[in-house]
């Protein structure tokens, strides 16, 4: 069986050398575990914080040599756990392998109702990014209709859900996103807006999409893009930090100037509410049942791009830093 | 009479250099203005502010010549405006000048009741840095007892009422402050412990004097001090932002390395809440209500620092940022 490894730390920006797919023995299964054969890997942002030398407290670290961390979804095809059945399907944190022996209380499983949705989606819309989205709009974001809505990164899955629940909500919503074609695509799910971080004229475009400034902004990236939203936040904005992918690779110090200041100014004279939060705890059950209802009535999409096959997960996860094409979830289809 | 003028913008931290005291004629009383005399000055860290060329929106601002901005409580001498009559005494921000001809339409004058408490509280703990404090304890800390609030800038007004509240909340309180007497006092006022951030050995002693971790700091300081109690928060702690003395005067942007990837990455892995507000908006009339009943009760000091004259306010308002060894609040008498 194959399985993807840490080749070696990245430095910044992950590359596909940083990743080796090997060839390894079938694993033996324990008393208390079960074998499941992977059908989808999640290729996530939030991945790259494994595969630093230097983690922040409580994050999984991946060390060279170990199997890549990551949600899938699996089959159960083995099980010495009574809690399991061979053929229950399972959401879990398994990592980049196609088998693997796991113990349900290191690891923790959530079975999922294949009948109910497609189960790729259980890493996706009905899973821990959906619950993100929705926590950032509702939880978090309390957006309001008439708000403006600003989301950083609105080509990924979290972003492009909570674009189409900001929308839902009443809200005017603006996306940042990194091509045409991607601002294209945003545009057809709905938003009223879409500006192309790479464009020249970048602030420009920002500050005309949003005339009246922004109440919300939903941060997945940090960096330059953030700090041209934050002249164009009103009074009282909230911030919900999702992530930031400019930052992954960066550790704790940038190179210089030192941004803090500003960032620590705007905060105090805007009086700004910026949110570091967890998605799962703070959306919880509910927000599941809203997206799928929101699913059922039409009024959400959730688009995949799927990759065939475990040895091509390193070049795509490798294209969520550099120019990927897709918007919404990006999917390994491992097994049928 | 006398004024105090911006000389010229400070570099960085002030100097008494960059203040002149100047004699000017007494100001003619315009239609529907009242004279003022001054008879305090409060000095706060957030002059400075308003002495950069460059200011956040909103903000005063001072040009170089012009009398310097800031909080004052004042007698009515003289009243061309029929809400106004000789003898009220009134808080503004009407700055540093021993007359002054303002008209309340422009420059909001609050009337101070002189037998309900001294009145150089009107620009301390009675009010908005009073409110400031319980804002941030209360309205947007959410203090709860037996959580440990970290509190720099503790010997500052602001900062040594926000302690004693903790304390009354049934908080752990420890205070950061800049040197031993300083520290002393603010443990005479209550606090479980204080550490002096010139110390060698201030983030070992700081993890020491919180044990459990930190549920919420409140800054008034930023750099780095802010950046060593970051590591000691615990996932979800609240941070109300009521001010930064390590960046007055800094801009947007200070020497290098970038410090906002380690912020970001700490607000999301951490989960925090970082907020700036308005202490007047969120304490409001309530946090000048429990103030006053925590003084008659006996709860609450407020000890004040008195400097005589305004031609002594400049090297008074320097030492805020360099070695005053006040705590509590810092006023200049200009009259009686």
């Amino acid at each position: 069986m194959k399985q993807v490894i840490l080749n070696s730390y990245p430095q910044g920006e992950p590359q596909v050398s940083d990743f080796a797919v090997v060839e390894v023995a079938m694993p033996v299964v324990a008393e208390g575990e079960v074998l499941l054969e992977t059908l989808w890997l999640s290729l996530d942002p939030l991945i790259r914080f494994a595969l630093d030398p230097v983690t922040i407290t409580g994050r999984a670290h991946v060390e060279p040599g170990e199997v890549i961390y990551g949600g899938a979804v699996a089959r159960v095809v083995e099980s010495r756990n009574s809690d399991f059945t061979v053929g229950d399907v399972v959401e879990g944190r398994t990592g980049w392998t196609e088998y693997a022996a796991v113990d349900p209380a290191r690891v923790p499983l959530r079975k999922i109702d294949a009948t109910r949705a497609p189960i790729s989606t259980a890493v996706g819309v009905m899973g821990m990014p959906g619950q993100t989205a929705h926590a950032c709009m509702i939880g978090i974001g309390r957006v309001k209709a008439g708000e403006t809505v600003v989301i950083s990164a609105a080509g990924g899955m979290v972003g492009s859900t909570a674009a189409q629940i900001g929308k839902i909500l009443g809200a005017r919503v603006v996306g940042i996103a990194g091509g045409a074609d991607k601002c294209a695509a945003l545009l057809e799910l709905g938003l009223d807006a879409c500006v192309n971080y790479k464009a020249d004229d970048f602030a420009q475009q920002l500050a005309a999409a949003c005339p009246e400034g922004i109440d919300v902004y939903v941060d997945n990236v940090g960096g330059a893009v953030t700090l041209t939203v934050l002249p164009l936040l009103k009074y009282g904005a909230r911030m919900p930090v999702c992530g930031y992918i400019a930052y992954y690779g960066v550790g704790m110090e940038g190179p210089g100037p030192d941004h803090l200041p500003g960032f620590m100014r705007t905060i105090m004279s805007k009086g700004l509410e910026v949110r570091g939060f967890h998605g799962q705890m703070v959306g919880g059950q509910q927000a599941l049942e809203d997206i799928a209802g929101w699913i059922r009535s039409g009024q959400l999409q959730h688009p995949e791009a799927v990759v065939d096959g475990i040895e091509n997960a390193p070049q795509a996860f490798v294209g969520i830093f550099g120019n990927n094409p897709y918007i919404g979830k990006l999917l390994v289809r491992v097994a049928d």
